[in-house]
């Protein structure tokens, strides 16, 4: 099983975790040492810490300063944590998967994915994920150009986050479409063998988003439906978009599952049938030969009388005989409807 | 992820929205300006506005008078929102998926689909669509003809809408019982393999359809059964009669997708069958040539020596040992039951 | 969409409803005139009114003197309806379907289904149907010899025709049961290929059966087990009875298809493990030919020098060459594992 | 429909219905005649009376001394009744099948069965079945030996045969792991077509097993967890323990199926191997006849002139020649991949 | 049914059962004897004994010490019982699963299991087992060397003992997905018929895994969610980590089922299109032979007048015409698309 180690460096200081805090009185603190987090979490205006899980430093606020429940921190060094929602005393604690195309590789049907692990607490937001995160650095940019969104409460930003982490699906699934419409091409109309292993990759693409999706819908139905003291239900609402848009996703995988099975069995239908037809020529082929296996064995072999062997036309009555014996056979085999 | 753009054209002014406002003393008031809205808004009269949102004039409506959530205001420039209901504080807000075939393209499993959006107050219904919607024109020349209908509330008037959308579903169920009854025909006298490529088809039609009818389901469960401040138990019972024809239309589709199945299934047991059939041909045919090759190879070998050769019968002698010899492998080979 | 259309016949009078009712002081009106109806309702005693809905004066007497609810009204002209119970203010609604095997056609698998739709208030019963309707007619019998039933209430009445609609399924179920038995001889023993053809019908049959009994249990569930002012505790011990005969079919149904589809697989193996059998005995043919197709053909072919030509017992060592080269050629396919 | 006929000889007396009953007092009563049993119940002590209801007087104390339900006594007469369990006025009702492997006939997978039925009241308990019955048969003896179990209520009798009649899967089960074992070593190792055959007819025995154990799991719930007058909490822990056998068979039965299903999928794989493989052997087999075919075909032709014919070494030559050919031919299809 | 036998070896006493516990004062009694257990019990501070159950003089502690329910000590003694939860009164009573790969054997995919039966009263904790148990071992070791687990409570113990067991699963995942990845290579790669019974057997493996696994599922959901006095909601949290690893391990458990399901699929498919193809093989080497067949068999009928027999390019004629009709046949039967 691998870990999350957090690590620092003995050469230079660890890099400062991004933390945005929103005075009462209105001022604002952006980035401040780590050790200044106490005193603002005590103060109670709206704050926001994001930390990377592979910064000691950053990681051991976690535990020193929020004071966190053991497991709960424990689950942020695993990388491969379950997508879910859980309640602990004073703070909810989220955890939901990133989910992209690896573009470096050559397989273009390549997932990576990472976990991103948030707690909410009533006046704080605490996200970790290991190394960066794409969501979260955009609405870090949001915040810091404009301190509207924190005004509205940590949940908002929360909400922002989780948006932003569940609208990386769309750009995939439209992905999916185009493979698919690729795939549908290469097997309807050029029965490309290699169409098939493509196939299998992108079901098992789909299947695996499924698999992270799926518990997704549970955190956001919780989000939205659970009364809760650290969402208010004008928050909810907002929960209840992001919740719909992850049944929209789930319908679209459906969709997809659905007609890649049916391109799947359109696949081998043509493949039984093309092996009938091929097997009908084969057996036609074979019928048209056996007259002439036979009667052409015949008047080879070698006797000393042979019946017509001296006649003029025999030659061509015996290439009469055996084609009139084939179109027998033929009708024959076509009455018992063997062909 | 495509979306709906409300524009509006410089050179001539924005069509107007469909109104029709009953006011208290009996008045009526059809087709006002934008501007007049907000006015019968407040007289608290039954009013029903119906936007088109392509047209910008029309869409800031939902914003600038009725200031509904701004979730639901995006849901509706989304062409391809989920179907569902959804109550915000003081309205209800609905999605639903007008469905028919579309007559002007080749493929006549062509299925066009259309979301309406609702939003049901206590004495309003905002009806958005993007451009011409069937259903709710034919229930405007009904309003507009007699004031009967919106007399009764704006609910009922949702219900007309709704019952009438839901209805556009029983021709194309015909439709794919047209279909499937020529389909079996095809597959099941004719033999006929294109027929395997349109069976793939309705089955998509088939399965389309359910997945746009599954969460309707939903919507018209909460619309029957949830107790409302909006929806009076009277008017649930209309909503109910929805509810039934939603589950008769599921039915419909669960019989079509298990009259397709089983019609591939007899497909494929054929195609079976026939292979089988034809394999069997072959093996005979070639069992039957066999004696031949063998006996006629043997006397056409050029040996100064070949035993019978010389006696006069030898010929007639030797075919008789081939078709004897035929016999016996035949019966030899049904003996065994390999054939 | 097929409705029921109630006519009138100008030249001859319409038949009149069936109708029972007791008097409270002991008294029985049978068959009264429409207009008389009215009254027999209000004096409060039990009443059963049994409608034909093709008979137009009969039917009118749902909406003029019993004043059911439109849409409850609508439903009984539709003869699709859905199975279902619904509850109205005053009355219960219930909708079951009626099954039959039809005798008069060629296709012994031929299913005919009615509509018989009930309304149970607190003194009156009212059973509308298109046309005559069997288990109607047996219950009408019952009670016209013999006041008894009705004197236990009305609900006693529709638990009577209720109770003889679902015995309907049973003789149909030991139909099935034969043609079952009569299946798998054909399939298994006489590897009949038309047996499919049947095989898929009686599947089709078994699953059209089990969409007509499925909403019934939840029609069921409700009589036996909901509240209601309509229906005592004591009475719903009978609907109860007719609840577990419903849940039996069920099982009847599930095994059916269970052995239907056991015995499709069985089928499909048969025909794979044939496949496999002839084409070995294919191979085996073809691979007794080679040595005689190689070998002869040399030694036919015309040279002036050819071994062994001349030596008297040349051709008889070719023959054991060819044998010998045929063992080997089998030896080696054996071990290679190909045949 | 068959039905139990309970009849009665005229020539000599009924058998007397197995009771006993445990006074007050202290005093036991066994085997009582059925005149005595309406006092002994009326007495109160706990009373276990065992009907076999194929005889006249003994099942007529159900109704004119028990005075039971008329339903309830209706389905004692019907030999395949569902299992269940239904609460009546002041009884509870139970059925249960009892199942075993018939000894008798020749096919080692023939299941009998045959319903309990129990009425368990707060001083009584009432068992009836068709002729005899193994489990009854254990527990009377018991009890006969012993009063020990009576005076623990008859609650714990019926807790006592319900076990006994559950226990009765068990030996079952291991029947069918033999069955099962012996099917694998037939399938994989000795690729035997009749293990097919009776593959079928040990899937066909699990599912039948499981039909009747699934209602159990319902009844057995039911008597565990739902708050009764008549089975204390402390009994409630009794039924739990058959309770949790019935779900550790329900157990074995999936496992059972799947290990069928997985046999009979690894059957039709290598089925699908063999006919490729065996394919292939006939393919190769035909190329390499083809270059004899076609080059001894033309030598052998008769014309003065044929290339080589007078030259010593033709013969052999040529020999290398189709050798060369078909060699070539070989590399060919293989580098095609068609081979 | 097999069933642990508790036995005792009358030349040596029996060996201890292992027992720790703590004293209120602080004291601390180590592997007492089983006589004192029951003056520990009766002091009331924290106590865990732990159990093997074919030592007699140990397994009748269950019995005359703690007096725990007959049928719940009767389960220990079975070692297929199924892994459950269930409540008595004064004790919890929880049997799970311990699972790992048999080391010994040759057959890497030997799953060997073994039941752990644990009692949770209010101030100890029993477990019992046949044999020694390796979970047990690791958290027995780390009590000893610190009292700091015991001093939390038994509730804690219970903890550590069963998440030691769970996480058990974890490296048999980890092996499966090493089998996985190169039954893949095999299958795809190298195209092996003997990975398909390794695939089977794998697949076998995810099943009996899957079994186990999904009652813990149920045992960890009460342990967490039910309110109970023997369990704090403070140690319900860490439960919920169990639990979070039972669903995790199940979604892997679904994924190698997948992934095992597409393998086998993709194997399957290949089969089919290599039987296509070399089908396709065949009928052209046979359609190649067939010309040959014919006109060298024409030619090599012994007539005395032949047909340009006697013209000296006679000989090249004829092989022009017979490849001239080879290559007409193969075009027709392309342009029919037999081939
Ligand atoms: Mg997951
Ligand atoms: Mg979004
Ligand atoms: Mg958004
Ligand atoms: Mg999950
Ligand atoms: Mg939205
Ligand atoms: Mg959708
Ligand atoms: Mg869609
Ligand atoms: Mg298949
Ligand atoms: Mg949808
Ligand atoms: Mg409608
Ligand atoms: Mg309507
Ligand atoms: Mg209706
Ligand atoms: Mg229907
Ligand atoms: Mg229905
Ligand atoms: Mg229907
Ligand atoms: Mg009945
Ligand atoms: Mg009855
Ligand atoms: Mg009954
Ligand atoms: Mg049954
Ligand atoms: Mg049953
Ligand atoms: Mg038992
Ligand atoms: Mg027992
Ligand atoms: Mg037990
Ligand atoms: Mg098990
Ligand atoms: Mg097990
Ligand atoms: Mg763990
Ligand atoms: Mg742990
Ligand atoms: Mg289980
Ligand atoms: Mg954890
Ligand atoms: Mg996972
Ligand atoms: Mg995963």
């Amino acid at each position: 099983m691998t870990r999350i180690v957090p690590t620092s460096d003995p050469h230079r200081p660890d890099p400062l975790p991004r933390t945005v805090y929103r005075a009462r009185g209105g001022g604002e603190v952006i980035d401040c040492h780590p050790r200044e987090v106490s005193q603002l979490l005590a103060e109670g205006g709206p704050l926001w810490v994001d930390i990377d899980s592979t910064v000691r430093s950053q990681h051991a606020l976690l535990e020193k300063v929020f004071h966190f429940h053991p497991l709960a921190v424990e689950d942020t060094l695993n990388p491969n944590s379950r997508v879910k929602i859980e309640e602990y005393e004073g703070f909810l604690f989220i955890i939901i998967r990133g989910v992209s195309l690896a573009s470096g590789t050559d397989d273009p049907y390549d997932l990576e994915t990472k976990d991103l692990y948030c707690f909410l607490g009533s006046n704080y937001l605490v996200t970790v994920h290991a190394g960066p995160m794409e969501s979260v650095d955009r609405i870090s940019d949001v915040i810091r150009r404009s301190p509207d969104l924190l005004n509205r409460g940590v949940e908002r930003v929360l909400h922002a986050i989780l948006d932003d982490t569940v609208d990386a699906y769309f750009p995939i699934l439209e992905q999916i479409d185009a493979f698919i419409d690729g795939l549908e091409e290469r097997v309807f109309v050029e029965f490309d063998d290699t169409a098939l292993r493509d196939l299998f990759q992108v079901k098992r693409l789909v299947l695996s988003l499924r698999r992270y999706l799926q518990p997704s819908r549970e955190v956001m139905n919780v989000l939205t439906n659970r009364p809760s003291t650290l969402i208010t239900p004008e928050v909810q609402i907002y929960f209840r978009d992001i919740y719909d848009h992850v049944l929209r996703i789930n319908d679209a995988l459906d969709t997809y599952r659905e007609l890649l099975s049916s391109t799947m069995d359109s696949y081998l239908t043509q493949v039984s049938n093309r092996l009938g037809t091929t097997t009908k020529a084969l057996s036609l082929v074979a019928t048209m030969s056996l007259p002439f296996v036979v009667v052409s064995g015949m008047w080879g072999m070698n006797f000393s009388h042979i019946p017509l062997s001296a006649w003029p036309h025999g030659f061509w009555l015996l290439l009469v005989v055996q084609l009139g014996l084939g179109l027998l056979l033929l009708c024959y085999l076509r009455w018992r409807r063997w062909l």
